[in-house]
């Protein structure tokens, strides 16, 4: 039987890193659920110690994913690995990932330690990891850039001290396959102990190779874990896509020969599902999961050049599951038949208040759009209307008004706290008039980063829009999202949403890998 | 000396051939302009014999640009070929790059031909070329997947008859580094008389993998030319990334040690255009020219990780050319102003005329917008509005208004060649009312596939909303374009635009390769 290859999902936690993709607990719990269906093997679902927020979104994941690992990351000290065992307790399989900088660079300008100070705290902190969980995973950080005689000795404490999973991240995404498969292969053959772990890699795409990178780490270099993203969402230009490596593997198994658990179906509902929590679009011409990738699924005939489907395309569509929009729902759909397809798309709610105030709002989006699709109620659990009672900022109502030769101008309803405000302001255009009355009593002072609409569902004029608003203030990075058929009045929603994110305490610590 | 790399963009042929990107002949002619000043070796101006916009497309860039080599395409067959070489006339440089598929699925099913046929025509097509151009580069489609032996003879006879590049394309994106690397150097090793031509790859990204094989078939195989295109443009997953694939050469120089004639600060504003004209959005976490690319361009400044800015990036975000939105001009700026910009830009204007009309559409937009970037006056003269005249539809008043509990509602009024229509109509939204408002006069029966909005610079609420709107009729696909700091003003404008270019009739051959 052939070798299988762990992937390692960390969309919840390196991904999440990139500015403006924080996600709230509930939306983590979704993902995970759908990485879950995914079958990826292991899910990073975040890092406990770095707020009480990610600790949280931790110990729910762990509590109801049962097929997948789930796995924290900690520094290597021994409070951050405590938080992570103590918020995965509820894991049917836990993992802690522990890591600490081994680059000359890193270990000197952002650890201001020696080499042999960070040699001793790994070998503790695998030790002291390695007591709590069975599952024990060590990253020396910027490792494709440290010395090899140095990194050399560290994984092999590493794996002396119980290390089970040995993870070689290719931090700033600096490698060239063949170097990386290399590195990888120098490291499993000079280790005395390296047949004791399972290697992994973790490729970021500053360079466009992270996929080939980590496929050359696996294929030259023996690793047999993946670290990688879904839509490759990660700082800078991300990481290893999830949707690309997977498919690549599969596609070219006469040449790697591996086993995978992935359920290739699940991909571009996941990616859909990571696209419109974070905000983050994927481009048409992306590869897997982009509305291009496959030129029939978005509809599009070619005129008379595709005289046979596998002359140009070398995967299946349905494979990595673009299918047609599915109609689930519509205005006679009762509570029920609403309460069910939550369930089908692994929403859970809390109480049965949640679910009335969704189905409130599904009955109000079904009077109207017709065809109710598995992205609009997504998108309905999304938003943040459904929990506004918990919010600071609350859109109550809004009107404006445009016509050629005149000033738009719009007239914006909301809450900020128990107070109501009524604010009105003209603009360049409708949303600018909104987010400017809105602005004039916020007085947040943000800078509007980025604004994007795009359609969730395609085929329609009755598609809604969902509109991302990235704000920056005092260097955080927030993104609201909002989703509406009246891509105004979602214009208002994201931008409440992201003034509600502001209005979040962070406190959080960031992490690499 | 280190050897050169020969960059060649296939942006206007192979890009544009992505469902959605078709570029009118002034678009293109922009772009050619902006990829000379990136100094790219050579610019793949289109297909010549593919239609006679595409004819004119290449002669009119053959026409202007002087420092890059400028090369049409050309299928193997006289017809094809001295259509291409009529289009180059005026070409300081120009090359014809003539192609046949020489896989056994490709010869069986698409061109059904036996391999003997296709050697016959490959040699007898070269040799044609040659007579008129010095330049040939000969390409066998999906040369990845054709049998080796066969391979090597036509490309023996290809040299033989004096093609003096030959480009071996991994048309489906099936390859993987390593694999693709060795392929070239066999045939490098195998075909007799290899070392009379410089070897080239073209590789595309369907398994996320287009630039680690080009750069493998570089590093491995020993090519010297590498196609790509901007943003990666290019049919379902697109082509090698140009950004990625040069900046990678540049930042591994350790490693590849070669040079390059590209000057990288002229990579972002290349892609913005790019963008920008087609309508496809760079998603923030792509490599390079993302928007997350560098974390600190975007104006994201991290809660204390980057101590040292090298700790985490490998490259410097000016040297791609990110930098500050530049106010370049406002309110006051005169009409010599103005048409410097354009041309500092290399935006040729073909007339007084149109100079006028779009200084008159600079000041209205300066009128409502105080700070006109370089991407406001490119959004300018992309905006369809301007050469209105020559257009069917044409957009004339609106009015919309739309306030909660009611519904939406607008009233359009624009010309259908001389007729003046008013028309109205409620929809979910605004957006949604306009469109349906123009399409019951319209009646076009097009189906909306993608409707997204992005504003065109960031950092200030009073950014234009750029809008594309793909539309897909009877199998064909086209993207509309509309900009205006008002994002429904936007809408209908694009989608005027997008009833324009459907108007149009196509009559194009597709090709790949």
């Amino acid at each position: 039987m052939a070798d299988k290859l762990i992937i390692f999902d960390t969309t919840l936690r390196d991904g999440e890193q990139s500015p403006g993709a924080s996600m709230t607990r509930d939306e983590k719990l979704r993902i995970a659920r759908q990485l879950e269906r995914l079958r990826v093997d292991v899910i990073e679902a975040g890092f406990a110690a770095s707020s009480n927020g990610d600790f949280e979104a931790v110990k729910a994941i762990a509590g109801v994913v049962r097929e997948s690992t789930v796995c924290s990351l900690a520094r290597a000290n021994d409070r951050d690995i405590s938080r992570a065992a103590e918020a995965l307790k509820p894991a049917a399989r836990a993992r802690i990932h522990t890591f600490i900088a081994t680059s000359a660079l890193h270990m000197e300008k952002k650890l201001r330690m020696t080499p042999e100070q960070v040699f001793e705290q790994a070998k503790l902190a695998v030790r002291f990891a390695r007591n709590l969980c069975d599952d024990v995973e060590f990253s020396p950080e910027d490792g494709y850039r440290s010395d090899a005689d140095f990194l050399c000795r560290v994984l092999e404490v590493a794996i002396r001290e119980g290390a089970t999973t040995i993870n070689i991240p290719d931090t700033v995404g600096y490698a060239v396959p063949e170097l990386y498969g290399g590195f990888i292969a120098m490291l499993r053959e000079r280790v005395p102990n390296s047949g004791k772990a399972v290697w992994s890699v973790h490729c970021h795409n500053d360079l466009g190779m992270a996929v080939a990178n980590s496929l050359a780490g696996v294929k030259i270099g023996g690793a047999r874990q993946i670290e990688c993203t879904i839509n490759g969402l990660g700082e800078r230009a991300g990481n290893c896509s999830l949707e690309e490596v997977v498919m690549a593997v599969r596609t070219r198994r006469d040449y790697f020969g591996l086993e995978l658990g992935v359920d290739t179906t699940q991909i571009v509902p996941a990616s859909r599902m990571v696209s419109q929590t974070t905000g983050f679009v994927v481009q048409p011409n992306k590869a897997v999961v982009g509305a291009n990738a496959f030129a029939h699924a978005s509809g599009i005939h070619q005129d008379g050049v595709l005289k046979a489907r596998d002359t140009y395309e070398i995967m299946r569509a349905e494979d990595v599951g673009w299918t047609a929009n599915r109609i689930v729902l519509g205005k006679l759909s009762g509570r029920n038949a609403f309460k069910q397809r939550l369930q089908e798309l692994g929403i859970a709610m809390e109480s049965e208040a949640d679910i009335n105030a969704a189905f409130a709002r599904f009955k109000d989006l079904a009077d109207r759009k017709s065809d109710i699709f598995d992205e609009d109620i997504l998108a309905l659990v999304n938003d943040e209307s459904l929990t506004q009672q918990r919010e600071h900022y609350r859109l109550l109502n809004l009107r404006q008004h445009s016509e050629t030769g005149e000033r738009p101008h719009a007239t914006v309803s909301f809450a900020i706290g128990d107070t109501e405000h009524v604010a009105e302001s003209d603009g360049n255009g409708p949303v600018d008039a909104i987010l400017k009355a809105i602005e004039s009593k916020v007085c947040s002072g943000a800078e509007l980063l980025l604004y994007s609409v795009n359609a969730i569902t395609s085929g329609s004029t009755e598609s809604q829009g969902e509109v991302t608003v990235r704000l920056q203030l005092g260097g955080r990075v927030v993104n609201g999202v909002g989703a509406d058929p009246d891509i105004v009045v979602a214009s208002a929603k994201a931008y409440i949403s992201a003034l509600n994110k502001l209005h979040h305490s962070p406190d959080r610590v960031a992490a690499q890998g």
